[in-house]
Parts: C-alpha cells; structure tokens; sequence
C-alpha cells in the first residue's frame, strides 16, 4: 500500500511517497512561497503530488497532509494556520482533490509527528505513549491505543502550554510559565545567551558574545560533549523543567512512554537525563514504573511519515 | 435494573440499593471499623449488601465498589489502599461473591465520582467531562465519550498531583507544588489560618484564633457570603490556584467541562468563579469556547451512585 504524505510548512512544502511497510520510496521539498496566497500554494502541492506519482508510476490510495493550526474533527479544514498568510478557515482536503483527483485527509502536524512515530519510529513498539516535540515551539500529540487522541475538537496535546510555574514567564500564548516559555527555542537560547553573557570566561562567551542570536540548543549540546560545565548546566535547567512539565502529563494521562523529537531534542542527554531524572523524583511512585522517555531518532521525518500513515489509516 | 453500589473509606462503609433509572432506592452507613482486619470488613460490607437486599427483596445485577487506591485494570484487585491498614494486593471482587454469590466490581472512588456524575448528576449533559473532587485530597476522574479514561493500568486522572508551580509546597506526595499542596483540605485550611493570624483585627480571627484546627473551608465560604473581605480573599487565591491546574488539564485532554465536586466545594462561586477566571485568562483562546466549570451537587453520593453504575455497565 502506497500513500502520499505532505509536510506544509510556512517556509518549505515537504512531500513523500510512502510504502506502509518500507517507508520512503521517495521525497522532495519545494519553498512554500506562503505570501503569493493559498490557491499558489494548493497548486504547488499538486504539482509536488502529480511529480512524485508520475516519476514512479505509483498508484496511491490518497494524499495525508500535515499543517500548523486547528484542523476540523472531520480532518478536512484548517482553521487560520500560523505561517500561512491569508488563510481563514480552508477545506484543504477538497482542494487538493480538486486539484489531484486524489482523496485527502489532514492533521495537525504535532499529532502526525507523533503517528510517524507510532507506524515508523520508537513509539511502534507501544500502544500508548506521549510525543513531545522541541522545535521552535513545544508541542505534542497523544497516541492512545495507536491512534492519535484528539479531544472534544481535535486539539488535544497542547502540550506547550502546560503550566509548571504560574509565577513564571510568558510565551507566545496567553500561558504564563508554560514548558514552552522555558524550552521553545527562542526562549532556550535566551536563557542560554543571558546565563552565557554572566560568565564571560566560559568559551561559549568567547565564541558567541558577538551574536547570540547564533547560538542554538545544538552549540549548548556540543559545548556539553566537549565537558563545558556551563553548556551542561544550561541544558540540565532547561531539561528539569521539561521534567516537570511530563509529571503533569503522566499524572493525568496514566501513559508512561515518552516520545521526544524535534530540533531542541538534539541536545540529547544532557537534556533529556535531567528530565528522566526530575520526572522520577516528582512522580507518584507508582508511575515510575515502567515511566520511559525515549529520544525519537527520524527527526523531522516523523510528521510526514506521520502523513502518509494518517492517509493509510483514513483512506484505506 | 437495580444493583447495589458501595463506597468503602477509612471510617465509613456505605451502601446503597440503586435504581438505574430513578437512583438511590435505599442508603445506608456504617463504621467500616478497619482496624479489625480485612476479613471483617469484607463481612460487615457482605452484611450491608444482604440487609439491602433482603428488606426489598431486590434482585440486583451485582455489586459495584469504590474505594480508595490502585484498581488492576481488571477491577477485582486493590492494592495498597491508603486508610485501610494491614490491606495489601486484595481481589475484593472474589471476597464480595464468596461472600453474597453477587458479582462484584471495583473501582479507584475519585473515578467513580465522575461516573456517578455522568449517570446521575451534572455530567448526565456531556459526552466527556472532567471531574475535579477537591476534598482532604485533590483527585479527579476523566470522563471521554461517557466512559471512565483509565489510562496505561488504570490510574489516569491523578489531577491533584498536576504541577502549578515547581518551586511550590510539598503535599502528601512526592509532587512539589501540586495543586493538591494548595487545595487540600489540610492545606487550604492552614493557608487561610495562616492568612487570618496576620489580620487579628478580621472577624475570623476572633471567631477561630483558639482554635484553628476547627477552621474549615465552608466556614470561609460562610464568611464569603456575610462580606468578610479576608474570607472572599482567601478563596479568590485558592480559586487562581484551581484555575491554573484546570488549564493543564484542558490544554492536554481538549475536554472543556470541569465538574466540581467535594467538601472544598463546598465554597462555591468564591472559589468557583476566581478559578473560571483565571482558567480563561491563560487558556489559549480557541480552548475558551464552551469552557465552563460546574458544581456538582451530588456531592457525597456521587461516589456512591457511581460504584452501582459501574455495576450497570460492567455486569449487565
């Protein structure tokens, strides 16, 4: 069975021809170019899906596409996507049909990263666990008996703006001293610049005080391999909160699997260690057992494999 | 259909006949006298459970129990339940027909609060539905689609050990800054005589200053009601509290009813209505619609008419 899985993203549209036992077959990425408007980039992903379909002579079952953004209980239409320009409430599944002839299911892409996941990653060998991505943002999806679980409104696992200090900082949202308020990105990097900038003899002041805005999660995690203390110690509070914030979702979901992906995660153990290690201390004893988080190695790939695996569940 | 339905605790075992279409037919309490051992508790319960049937010569489907701790997922085993000492792994289900030759079931008694709630109370209105029992503990059951969400071995909805702040008090558990550390019975009343020794000139101190330990949270909902700015103070902070752990609720599950249930509750809109606020400040804005909070007025007897409608739904 052969199905075609879509990343849209406000800056690239990453799509993928998938084979349900051996994943890629083929992939290929164009610039979304969001600001020439919608019906622009509706076209693109066909002429992506039309590209990929002729080069094989495939015959795939339908197109799964995951986007930023609210999408409807019945995986048609997204509701004003973030990075998307323009868009309001869009059926996307009946334009691509429009467009492909082919039927298409949607989701949000935090929820495919974590379907990914469960058809093609760590998370195959549970029936339940909890996906946390740390990209730019932090977000997540919840698999529950290997499906995506979605709420009342398919918005379930907003698991950025959980709250582990209502003292604490503000983020995007309207959640003050959310996990994404400590470990989005932007706001890691900032904590790393300011810790970075009170310790002027540490190399990373050295190597980065010209232009901090340089210095990402990825700089902290080589600083911490190479045995600079401060890069460890920024990375170990940033990785306790993260802790606390997974005791908040194992406490009320009872799911022990922690799946973790996206760009922050690239920091690796000096992260997620301290998070195990918070996590442990603050669970209910009964919930350490068995209490797991688990480093998803296909990156990025997960929300499109986690597309085309959407496309199999709905469209087979 | 009639079953019977008991809710066993540490001082109390009480039973009731329950009609699953009119309710209670018939309660009854008595002392559970725990410290004499497990066998005599189990007999004192089979005693309720024949008294009941016998005085109207009912033919019950089977007997549905709650009791505190960790239910197996097969409900018949409890284990380690905190008030009854000397109970270790237990199949209370076994006891119960060798006991009376009825069927019987058991289940976490926070769970089936919010069951009883949904059969019989408040959440009869609501496909799912979260339901927060704040009492001498914080607990909560998760109602998805009409049914208990137990989760991975049956402890889900552990909602009174959520994080709200990490640096925060410790309760009874290992969580640090768990909103159980700020609701709990125990903890609320000591954070309100604490509040109330600081305003010796208030009303409440000349009414509790002898004796704090009689300071419960309806006596400050009855001070709310007379005007006393320091009582409404009180439970306005305990409500903010209550509203930030709701948002960790809401943000990961996507279920927007809240129902509220229990001796804390008791304080009603002064504790009610800060927590409304506060959760629809820091909710996201598309997780407002159709938020609501909602006092359950079945209080006590939730418990207890959920225990006979687990029976109704698992040995029907």
């Amino acid at each position: 069975m052969i199905s075609i899985g879509i990343d849209l993203g406000g800056t690239n549209i990453k799509a993928a021809l998938v084979d349900h036992k051996k994943g890629f077959l083929q992939t290929t990425s164009i610039p979304t170019h969001a600001d020439l408007g919608k019906e622009h980039v509706f076209d693109r992903i066909a002429l992506a899906v039309k590209d990929l379909v002729e080069e094989h002579n495939a015959d795939p079952i339908g197109v799964g596409m995951g986007l930023p953004g609210m999408v409807s209980l019945d995986r048609k239409t997204v509701k004003n996507p973030p990075n998307l320009p323009g868009w309001k409430v869009e059926n996307v599944a009946d334009e691509i049909f429009k467009r492909t002839g082919y039927k298409c299911v949607i989701e949000n892409d935090a929820n495919l990263a974590a379907l990914g996941s469960a058809h093609f990653g760590k998370g195959k060998a549970f029936n339940s666990f909890i996906m946390v991505t740390l990209g730019t943002g932090v977000g997540g999806g919840i698999i529950i008996d290997k499906k995506i679980y979605r709420g009342t409104t398919g918005m379930a696992g907003e698991l950025g703006h959980v709250i582990i200090n209502y003292h604490g900082p503000l983020s995007n949202s309207n959640t003050r001293g959310g996990i994404e308020a400590y470990l989005g990105q932007r706001f890691l990097s900032r904590f790393a610049a300011d810790t970075i900038r009170q310790n002027p003899e540490n190399s990373l002041y050295s190597k980065f005080h010209k232009n901090f805005d340089k210095l990402e999660p990825v700089d902290l995690y080589h600083a911490a391999e190479d045995g600079n203390e401060l890069g460890i110690d920024i990375l170990r509070q940033a990785g306790e909160k993260l802790g606390y914030a997974i005791v908040n979702y194992v406490h009320i979901l009872d799911i022990r699997k922690i799946v973790v992906s996206g760009g922050v995660a690239k920091a690796g153990r000096w992260l997620l260690q301290p998070a195990e290690e918070t996590a442990l201390k603050y669970l209910m004893p009964p919930f350490r057992e068995e209490f797991e988080i688990i480093d998803e190695s296909l990156g990025n790939d997960a929300a499109l494999l986690g597309a085309a695996s959407l496309a199999f569940e709905e469209l087979r």
